[in-house]
């Protein structure tokens, strides 16, 4: 049997999104032809002016539309505490502990064998944020796994020289896990047992 | 935390697909913006030329943007036989155990409880086809279900004074699933081992 290709351009543009098979892709695409066109259209919108649209924090290099994200654009938030994570649904997590510090978003973690370096995960931009900020303490949360550990302490050596405190969430959190897949109250525990890092 | 409304608009738009929660929604959105965007652009235009332009097949009802779909298109399909369906996976699943005649898809079964009659899931459409057809027997591969079955009463009993042969898949499908779920081999046994339906 072969789809129309209308249909056929559809299951496949489906199959892009993650955790989406063939059968999964082909049901997505008959659901909405034959249940929900107007819900169809509308996530065609949305795709395409989040795709077009949205950009970088100037600050915190979160995914935003705006110059600066809701985070970093509340005036009552402590700007004395920046928090540093892998990526954006870290933030989430986070935030669910109740902490109200700044955030910096990094793009993962360092991968020196897929020739992932410093500037590609954005440490250059992590030092002028730093230097722009008056932070009293950086809090590395990024994941508890062998190249986030990694990772932090990289972090932690280049940020020694620069009279700052520099701690590391504590290992509450499940080693060889995601963070964003953590429950809030043992994030909420790791970030109270936060300690400097040894270096 | 709340992410930006461009964002925001789009993890609520992913949500209108079938199996997808918030945080399925929230994974695809990020996956999208930080490593996909021409895929995500793609999927937009392909969901937008879908939703406008695909209608439904004149002979068989399927959905297709071209007035004959490719299965009615074909010339070199036989003419004499008549497989009617439930849905569209369902011609799918049918063409992969080798059949080679035509299709008629319903939209769906009969549902008094729902309000569901003969017109709201097509049978005049169905009549119309096979007055204007040349069909020697109708293979009624509705799903193996109480509904389905009700379907394929339904549907032998009006057919009845047609002086065509109306066959019934045999019950070599497992009671009280879904057909497009069901290995091909199964569906091949069962549709060889079509049998007349009693009235
Ligand atoms: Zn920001
Ligand atoms: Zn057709």
């Amino acid at each position: 049997m072969s789809f129309s290709p209308l249909i056929r351009q559809l299951i496949d543009a489906l199959r892009i999104l993650p955790g989406v098979g063939q059968k999964t892709a082909q049901r997505m695409a008959l659901h909405l032809l034959e249940r929900d066109r107007s819900g169809g259209l509308r996530l065609a919108q949305a795709l395409s002016q989040a795709m077009e649209g949205v950009g970088y924090c100037r600050e915190c290099r979160a995914l935003s539309e705006e110059e600066l994200c809701p985070q970093c654009a509340d005036p009552r938030r402590e700007d004395g505490l920046l928090c540093v994570v892998e990526g954006p649904l870290d933030v989430f997590a986070i935030e669910q502990t109740g902490f109200r510090g700044r955030y910096f978003v990094l793009k993962g973690h360092l991968s020196p064998l897929d020739g992932l370096g410093p500037e590609a995960i954005g440490i250059p931009e992590l030092l002028t944020r730093i230097e722009h900020g008056a932070f009293e303490e950086v809090i590395i949360a990024t994941n508890p796994t062998v190249e986030g550990e990694a990772t932090a302490h990289y972090i932690a050596q280049i940020l020694g020289p620069k009279c700052l405190t520099v701690t590391r969430i504590a290992h509450g959190v499940p080693l060889g896990g995601e963070l964003e897949l953590v429950d809030g109250g043992t994030l909420t525990h790791a970030l109270a047992g936060r300690k400097p890092i040894a270096l």
